[in-house]
């Protein structure tokens, strides 16, 4: 796995994107790792804010930032041609950049050329130094959670951290696998796994999270969606390589199209379901769906409980908002598919 | 899409692979493009016979050859090393190389070597030069065939090549699109769908069929299986981008396991045919599976007949051999699909 040696804290660059779904990188490390951003870059007042403090590039490197993270990811990860004065500029004040575009900042003339006059470090997160192969389908020892979701950008690693963190505390060992660029930037080791070339999809989900001890447990992100027409591949090779014991199925219930695409409506929670333990059975035969972790965020509180509650009735597993509620009904669960 | 400038005749090297699986390019070449084949080159003599005349460098080129095609896909398309010395000879001989591995022959040091002194080229054709994006499952006019498959390597190619040779045969307006490296030997056009970045596996099947006249048919290789833990989530990507009109399902009777992977059985027809119909309908409300192909050459004649009968009274359905009793029937069934 890479390993990407990133110098904290960092400084979060929004650019001038203005939906929220696009700036998760940059809710995730505000709220996974917060005492390593001193503040955010905005290029427009339209932008994002994500609740840091605004700041310029002079006021970031006073308040200590080391690295200038690009934390939005556009669809299809290329970087805008307008970002590239404020990256060059970070560069030439002494700040690092760290990326998780498909594009690699390195290769761009003026980014390699900023880096090279100033010293200052590049990093595509995004790109991976293993030997990959293709997937073999075979057992391996220890156990695995996938977080999986009716479409991209709604709690899948939010989820999977939540519910690594909260393994821990109660003792378990669990290591949570980052499959994104923000899940990297969080835990400073992963591998995207949709930057890897398409044969190895499964094959690099199997060496994400390789045989371990039989109580362990990894906790591995999610990415994009069965249901997704542009990601569905990704995922159905990342179910397969990570042969999962169990997913968590995570929905916003606020959402009424999928991310990006106004013509597609989302999948019922049922059929996503059906959907992901089929995917998961050719791998496992165990694989099940053993909870829901929904996003909650568009409804009022009491409404949020009473949606809750009836999913949990409607499918006899546990139903929760992560953010809103806790997790612990949802591990509670995991813990009982342990002791099977 | 790339066009790839080959210079023709080929001589076809086998290597020492010894499963016919894995010479699909060598039978591909022979079949559909013989006036471009002289021979082949075999390092061991219980490597496998294609029956064309077996050559040394010095004889193929005697024999008018221009290109050594690397004409065998190991699994994961790496490059055995024992392979290299007669790569290089073959350079330095004055043949071109060419080979769809996943690894570029143009990147290894002894062979970039080779080309250079000897002024001969070297040919990846599983590269692709295109901008490549994510999809959108947007529809497209035109009317598009996939084939696809319960396991890898078994006619998924011959047959989309026998179909839109018999459409073309009966004045209907279809293309061939290749998706591996022999479909594009034997086309001189197409990408490689398992060798893209894995966000782009659908972007990259749309790029692939673009839009067309409301009556022309694009007839697609399809690649991999939905059920083989390597390949499914291109397979899947594949089948999402095509937004094929109508699938025909390719089998082995014969075959026991997934190529590769003798702990993992095939699926039952019925079930693959209800898995690929599911997939197909997120990009296509219309999206069938219209037809089998099935390979019977592990059958007598009268078990690949009775099998036939009794599949296409099953299904209702044609089910057809296109090697053994050709692809007619399965293409009255598609103009029947053009017309609806």
């Amino acid at each position: 796995m890479n390993r990407h040696d990133l110098a904290k804290p960092y400084v979060l660059f929004i650019g001038d994107v203005e939906h929220p779904a696009y700036a998760k990188t940059a809710f995730g490390l505000r709220d996974w790792v917060p005492e390593a951003c001193v503040g955010q870059l905005r290029l427009s007042d339209r932008a994002v804010d994500i609740g840091l403090p605004d700041m310029t590039l002079a006021q970031a490197v006073e308040a200590g930032a080391k690295t200038l993270v690009i934390a939005i990811a556009p669809m299809g990860g290329q970087l805008d041609p307008d970002w590239l004065e404020t990256i060059t500029a970070a560069l030439d004040v002494g700040l690092d950049v760290a990326a998780g575009l498909h594009e690699r900042l390195a290769e761009i003339p003026e980014i390699a050329e900023a880096s090279r006059r100033s010293g200052s470090r590049v990093h595509d997160v995004r790109q991976t130094d293993m030997a990959l192969k293709v997937g073999t389908g075979a057992r391996r020892t220890g156990r695995r959670l996938l977080t999986v979701g009716t479409d991209c950008a709604l709690g899948k690693k939010y989820t999977a951290l939540a519910i690594a963190a909260e393994m821990r505390r109660r003792g378990i060992d669990a290591d949570f696998r980052a499959t994104g660029q923000t899940g990297i930037l969080i835990a400073g080791q992963g591998l995207a796994i949709d930057h890897v070339v398409a044969d190895f999809i499964s094959g690099a989900a199997e060496a994400l999270s390789p045989a371990g001890a039989p109580d362990h447990w990894d906790v591995i992100e999610g990415q994009g969606s069965l249901f997704h027409p542009a990601y569905a591949g990704v995922t159905l090779g990342l179910v397969h390589g990570s042969q999962p014991d169990a997913m968590v199925l995570c929905h916003d219930p606020g959402r009424e199209s999928l991310l990006g695409l106004p013509h597609m409506p989302l999948p019922a929670l049922h059929d996503a379901i059906l959907a992901y333990e089929a995917a998961g059975r050719l791998t496992n035969r165990e694989a099940r769906v053993v909870g829901i972790a929904l996003n909650t965020s568009s409804l009022a509180a009491a409404d949020a409980r009473s949606l809750i509650e009836a999913l949990s009735l409607t499918y006899g597993m546990p139903c929760c908002d992560p953010v809103r509620f806790g997790i612990g009904r949802l591990v509670d669960a995991i813990e009982r598919t342990g002791r099977q």
